[in-house]
């Protein structure tokens, strides 16, 4: 039986409006749980990974007995969370369409990739800044998983990347991730995941990993009805944790954590509501289109 | 023209589930604006006074930038409003049914008179105790518009009202705004309403008003299939701040502002949302049942 | 096998907003089809009648062909409506609650029996005035249907029906069916429905019948969680023609259509969505309180 | 700790009309979970009782991830259920208003004490009849909870409880569960619900207990704006089981048991969604109305 | 006027999570009916032709009364349904989105045709094999509606269809339906659907018609937004049937089968809520891209 | 402060089907109001240049209040709207999808230029022909804002705008325009729309101007995900006002109507609910492609 995999972090509430309006253009928001250590959490424990979360949530609370019971229905371990003072994190998020097109009409040529988990970065709150905790945070690990605003943000390397039109800079990346390994000797491996924004609907997504001794890159999804993007880094994550685990390989596990992580666009909310079967028919699609979800 | 009436205060975000759901049953949330002050402001705009609402809302935020429109929705002034730092107010608010009918059903001929300027003083954060910020309050103004247990908690005056099963003890109600009276001697009158609770969803709903020349009491609505009772208060304070000001004597003042009340419990949300014709079918009502909403 | 019933009218769109909402609370409308003849000949195909419904509706129209679908659905013949020029009718509907409470709660005992076939009157555009038309109508016809204020407004007869709390004056209606049957010879009966308007969710519901041989009045419904009594009135028409044809005596047929009638109180639209046998269990209800709807 | 309380049966997915609309009026259902063991064991849960649920559900269903996922909400441990062939039940309520009323009005002083635990009987399928399955099953159990019908169809004990006007007999229920007592000499105690159906939304309820050395009855409630009945049975099961486990004596038990299921009838879906707190609130009542739902 | 056309088959609940929803995301199902054959009644009737549907439905039950109205408010001659024993036949489709493009992304250059017709096969039951009830079923039919994969599953026909990158090879389909034509001698015409599944909401749509004669190939719709593709292949089977009887030509009613059954994949639920007028409007597009719907 | 801009125009409820739904597919209909000139208000007003809107709406109708209290929520001044007899005009609207692309498809290469001004003047009734009054109409102005089709059906001014694959012809707009101001020598500029309808749900959307003094094209957007294109040509024509007024020069403004009517596309309702920062983010695009909606 596979080891508890725990992850510490926040829940929250988020807030959207329905569909693609404005907020309160009508008098109701959609409510959804996420986080993205929780999102990593409820991932785990859909693949079949025995996984715990760990927070603090206000006690006597309904909203938070209920961010408690969602985890609960995805077998996330709830045992450990701890109830006290305080209030449950609320964000909002707005869905939009098709302006990037627009953008993306003006500029062509000149994608860029960009990642979001700098997106919850202004959200937490952790006494120093996000960089500071991040350097001393990666000195301890053995795998960081980031993107290439992240590395550039939280690690201060400076980086080159130049992206031509529908190709990513494949050497760029692997000298990249030299670098961070480098200047990082703990760290065993160092996976970037690699987004285009065609348009706010429509996404390139793939992932690359350095283990010293390889540079992988994954296939690349294109992704053009996108539903609902938060918590696809997340998703990668959880696949990777996962299938370094699982997986006879690196990079069967890479392919598996970028096919997690596409099919988590197709889903709204933050979690990724998906068995291992259903991202293992994506890996093996037969080709014919004909693919359950 | 009748001149501005300014108010001051909060306008918050209210959430709750749909219906009579418990939260998070369903994924989605039903969102309105509400806070004493604000609803006060909306209900004199309605029945057509000019009132302004003056409150500091945070810059660029998509939420402040509708709690905004929607009082210009009813016509309020919201020229007068900062922007600056902070967040919008959240609030939580469910609806619950039958659980009372249950309590009362035990107790019988024990019913209290409960009103609901309570609810949302905990809610408030003056620096200084509710009850100080308020007993200074009280000392310039003119009118002072509260419930039973507002006067025992926040102005610190003990009350021995007794109610009897249906029967509201008149010469309690007499005494005890005369104590309020004589304690805050420029206080030219108040005025008090009274509900009865007999379920979550039946009330009785009155009020009286004392002016140190005479002592009015209104006539009593029953109740019975209340929709939304969040608000009312508000509703009668704005009625009565109209009706003092428009009408020709305290009386149709009272009178007008519990119709107004009275009517509030049947519109979901905070806001008032009536005319003053909807208020004027209801006060002269012709007996046959056929008023329009 | 059953000969066919024809109705003539007109067939429109009903829309109001969800709930107790003010209408355009939420950016929604709830849209149904109604018109007083064609509830009839939905009830009366529901009942297992043949009925066909005649009116004009616009070609080419998707509300249009809308209207006759629905119709269709509950089995009502539409191969006579005529399609031309103009376009379908819409009229507005909102629900209220609570305060018709309100103003029973002032005047106690002083209950007066009320009907809505007025409130549709407004709505057609006849040529001449409704009362010149229906007035003619009523000498080429054999039964008539009708309201209190229907004999009052449309057949120039001044009743003079006291209604004391809680008790309908049985002799006032005698004498008032027979001063219509008097002045219209050609009547062969007159049926009259009779409601109190306790408040908008509380109303009591019965009818009477005089066939000139005898007086007969139904048993009274006390029906306390009205959901929409809208087209209740067409269904105790439709109830009372199906009965008059199937059932063996007239007092059948008229506790046939009160049941009919009263079960319509609580569905939604204006069509009555019941079976024979539904209406059946109502009038054979076995005490036990565990009718199926 | 207390012991882990394992329930066995069927979880069935829910299927009903929104609202008090009739079947497939709107192209919409509402979709929840319930089963009587399912009810009994999510609201053991929530009271905070370790709870098992053990059943077969159909292996890689959505639909069966989805129950599954729901029982995990509350905190009921489903490790133990069986996955295999077959499919999920599926069963289908629609809401009722008013008509019960009519019923009512047209019998007054008729009441009946009615109970659902029958309504599900016809859903099972044991092979044998009901009655055998339950007449064996009692002679090996402690504690049987029953309503009146259950008693006469399912351990054939005739009973000749006459029940007046509002008022319960309670000597022909002492007499009653004292024969089943003598019936089955293996029962410590016997516990019965009763419920008086003045409408589909308004009813009595409350529960006698007899362990043979004392008969107890409950407090009664009147339920006047029910949400949902169905379930309220298995909360008053689960009520009295965590009860008679955690409480002082059998009269706290019964009371805890009755007001626990009392309060179920406010919420929509078979669960009782309800923590210990909020059912201690109602039998505390401080006599305010202001409890919380 | 035309002669009657009856289908004979199954009319069954199909239920949904709303959007892109996973099952129970939301507790709610969106509830519209389908079948094959209904689907094909429903289109005919649209399309004016005069319709019959055969089933069996159960007796007394609200859901199969739905399933009749909603046939009849197309105006299907639903007075053939036999009522009976059993119950409503009920399956679940769920909205994918995206994914399929991560697939064709992967592959290019590889995409295969496929069709749905084999996708209900798994829901009859007709005592023998699907295979050998279609195998004696063509023998006595004049026109055959199939797919590359029906031909190959229900006919034991070999195919050896090798399709380029957009481009459908034209002679294979030509051999492949010859074959068929040449093993069923009664044959007049065979006709095939083509639909290339470029990803979930991404797909095109053409048939060819080989009827000994001449073998027609339809022009090819490119489909980007697809909002609901069940149903589609029977209304191209409905629009065939209607065209073969109503349009000059062979070529003409193929035609008009492909242009109906491209626009019901703009259309929610199985049935094909389209008049001729509007196939036509597709037809003849005048090339401004303003085609109402 | 900017001078106040008045728009006299009707304002009128808009009505459709939720989704892609057909109408009455289910029984509810989206509302929201519009009207080319309310929309321009609105845009005007929410680009904070002070606009007031002129209309006559009927007098107690709680429809006009909520079309007021809509205008109102946005900043437009409403003191000036007449009250007074008639009624507020309705309009229908329904979402089509997918198959203009089938159109499109069937003829590649020939894509033609279509506006939606000419959509609503079969909606306006101004006693005489809507040519008569614009072809006056144009001889006050100073600049006229139009498409092409407006441009030959308004002005009678024959065009022979030739659009090649994907290339506007720009000499022949040049050549238009100029026509248009060599017919109306008061003009001082005229803007043209330009729309390429590639699909219903994908148009290319940019815009001219001539001022006589040099000709200009803005930058072309390509608008792959439409969520609402109605309204939109207000959008622009209240973008240009503004920026007219407030920008440096006509390029400037004319960027930023196109912008701003771009935006407009990816929000329901007629309604171009953006801030001017909005615009300026789309505007000044730092090719990240991470612009808030």
């Amino acid at each position: 039986m596979s080891k508890l995999t725990v992850t510490f972090g926040e829940i929250m509430l988020r807030l959207g409006p329905p569909g693609f309006e404005r907020f309160l253009q009508s008098p109701q928001l959609v409510a959804t749980f996420g986080g993205a250590e929780a999102n990593v959490a409820v991932t785990l424990a859909s693949f079949g990974l025995p996984a715990a979360f760990v927070t603090v949530l206000p006690d006597k609370n309904p909203l938070a007995e209920a961010a408690i019971g969602e985890l609960r229905r995805f077998g996330v371990d709830t045992s450990r969370i701890v109830r006290g003072k305080g209030r449950l994190g609320v964000y909002f998020v707005e869905a939009g369409a098709n302006q990037f097109e627009a953008v993306q009409a003006a500029r062509a040529a000149e994608l860029t990739v960009s990642c979001d988990l700098n997106y919850r970065k202004n959200l937490w709150k952790w006494g120093k800044s996000a960089a500071e905790v991040m350097r001393e945070l990666v000195k301890s690990v053995d795998i960081v998983i980031a993107n290439e605003e992240d590395i550039q943000m939280a690690l201060d390397i400076q980086t080159d990347v130049s992206v031509h039109a529908g190709n990513l800079d494949r050497a760029a990346y692997r000298s990249l991730t030299g670098t961070v390994l480098a200047k990082f000797p703990n760290l065993k491996a160092i996976a970037v995941t690699l987004r285009e924004s065609k348009s706010a609907s429509h996404n390139t997504w793939s992932a690359c990993l350095n283990d010293r001794s390889e540079f992988l890159v994954s296939r690349t999804y294109d992704i053009t009805h996108i539903v609902d993007r938060v918590g696809s880094g997340d998703s990668f994550a959880a696949g990777l944790i996962w299938g370094l685990q699982s997986l006879p390989n690196r990079r069967d596990a890479l392919e598996f954590a970028v096919a997690a992580s596409c099919l988590k666009h197709s889903i709204p909310g933050d979690f990724c509501r998906l068995t291992r079967d259903e991202v293992n028919t994506l890996l093996e699609g037969d080709g014919s289109g004909r693919v359950q979800r």
